[in-house]
């Protein structure tokens, strides 16, 4: 390995199934420029990523020179470049710095893999996370909190005594994306989803309601069709219901399964909308929440990045 | 309307979303003959459906004359060839056909559609069946018992003193499809489900999993791809366990629902493998089974029909 110092500035890679963004960033994680393209590591033949990455990243290798890149996320599943292990749980930032993985490429730069996190305890299978645990070590691990990662897998995680302690997934955002696209609603539905939608808070309110004759999921959710039947939501409202109703479902379930009660403060780290959502949701669960950073996800894949780096000197 | 006495043979007509059967039938509701297509319902533009029937039912109508024709299900539904209205539960067979209408057809064939039925006791809207409804009626309504159907969008339905008292919907076919087709599962998933597989049954254990680490349906659903990862399901092995954690799960809702309680009779009531698959599911929840004839919806079609057609004279 290296014993160059540290340069003046590192690439955070986050390429995933549809599209990859590459973060050029200075060592106190501030952005300096961003790239993004279309192909997703799916459409990429094997072998043939380190070629992509290279051209991808050749304006920015003209101006700083060879360029340290940390990889996170999909790129190191089985599906992606390299296929990295999973650290089980508990795991602290200094476990998965620990089975990060180092390789060189053809133009001189350096790619770090970050490993993904198991959960041993998952049941009846160990559950699985790939990308989410830099999010969480960018958040910080040094206090006792959970912390919800929405998304297509969302994670409800427990960060405990400086480790990530146990985590689970809720398929949230992909039953959403299913429904939205190829059910019953794909053919009546006209609009996006809208999160500020009165349509999206009714979709809350019913997986709240905690009567018997509400039904469960597999009831409330054709409560879409049947209230569009009724004249009583518009095509414009039906994926904002729908939405409300399966985000507000997940709180349900994390609920009943003991992530949080009412008065509990949690945490919602990611980057996009969704973090704003989830905050709103949990406050209608009487949930406090704590701060989080925007850019967990870049801080937390430079810390895991720079540990990986000192260990190896 | 006609007052001519019944003739020998009807047609009793499911036509779909996807394509349409074709039953001609004697008085008793034994199988002369039979037709299927493909056309669905919303394929064919508003006003050419008379003639689409005309055309497909041309060889019995040159053997036997003028058909009367008995239509029930989405063939009368907004996106069908008329609108029929819903009849509001408890409903019995009479009132089921006072709702029906009948119209003539250029050829001379004359064709009654059925309408669906509306339980205002729905919540948060009024619920939904069509089709339904008529193998309900074959079915019997002469016992007090839970009748399930199952289907894309699945119903529990109460009998209760001659009629059918309340139902409500599981969407449970509707969410394995979209899963197994347009999910995590659908790039690697490589076998149509089976339902007399290991997986399929050990897809009905986890719905029936009771400890609080199990989670709720958006938890379990993601064992089907960590059981994958884990290499404890094998590709051809996915849609077989998300078929059983699924149909298991509307189990487990109708249970929470008091639909039925370990120890209960119920039927189940179909025309395709499902029925032995839910019976099959039933007994793992500790339920027994009645009897149900497999042409129940023609059995139903045709009275009702024939209730409609006396009250008419």
């Amino acid at each position: 390995m290296s014993n160059s110092a540290f340069k003046p500035v590192t690439v955070v890679l986050d390429w995933g199934t549809t599209g990859f963004r590459a973060f050029l960033v200075r060592s106190d994680g501030s952005l300096v420029d961003q790239k993004e393209g279309e192909r997703g590591i799916q459409s990429i033949a094997k072998g043939e990523h380190g070629r992509v990455v290279s051209e991808a990243l050749a304006s920015w290798r003209a101006e700083y020179g060879p360029l340290d890149i940390v990889a996170a996320g999909m790129i190191g599943s089985r599906n992606g470049w390299i296929e990295m292990p999973y650290v089980p749980t508990p795991a602290s930032a200094a476990d998965v710095a620990a089975a990060a993985r180092t390789e060189g490429l053809p133009e001189g730069d350096r790619i770090t893999f970050l490993p993904g996190l198991t959960d041993p305890t998952g049941f009846p299978f160990p559950d699985v996370m790939r990308g989410e645990e830099a999010q969480l070590v960018g958040f910080g691990l040094d206090r006792n909190i959970i912390v919800v990662l929405p998304g297509t897998h969302a994670k409800w995680a427990e960060i405990r005594g400086g480790h990530i302690e146990r985590f689970r997934t809720f398929v949230t955002g992909e039953i959403y994306a299913t429904l939205a696209d190829h059910s019953f609603l794909s053919k009546v539905a006209t609009a996006e989803r809208d999160h500020a939608a009165d349509a999206f808070a009714e979709g809350v309110a019913l997986a709240q309601e905690e009567s018997t004759r509400a039904g469960g999921l597999l009831t409330r959710l054709f409560a879409v069709r049947t209230g569009w039947l009724a004249g009583a939501i518009a095509p414009d409202e039906m994926k904002s219901r729908l939405s409300g109703l399966i985000i507000g479902w997940e709180f349900v379930e994390a609920r009943t399964g003991g992530w949080f009660k009412e008065g509990d403060t949690i945490a919602v780290v990611g980057d996009d909308d969704l973090v704003e959502v989830y905050g709103r949701v949990a406050e209608n669960f009487g949930v406090k929440l704590a701060p989080a950073p925007a850019d967990a996800a870049i801080r937390g894949a430079l810390t895991i990045w720079r540990r990986h780096r000192l260990a190896a000197k």
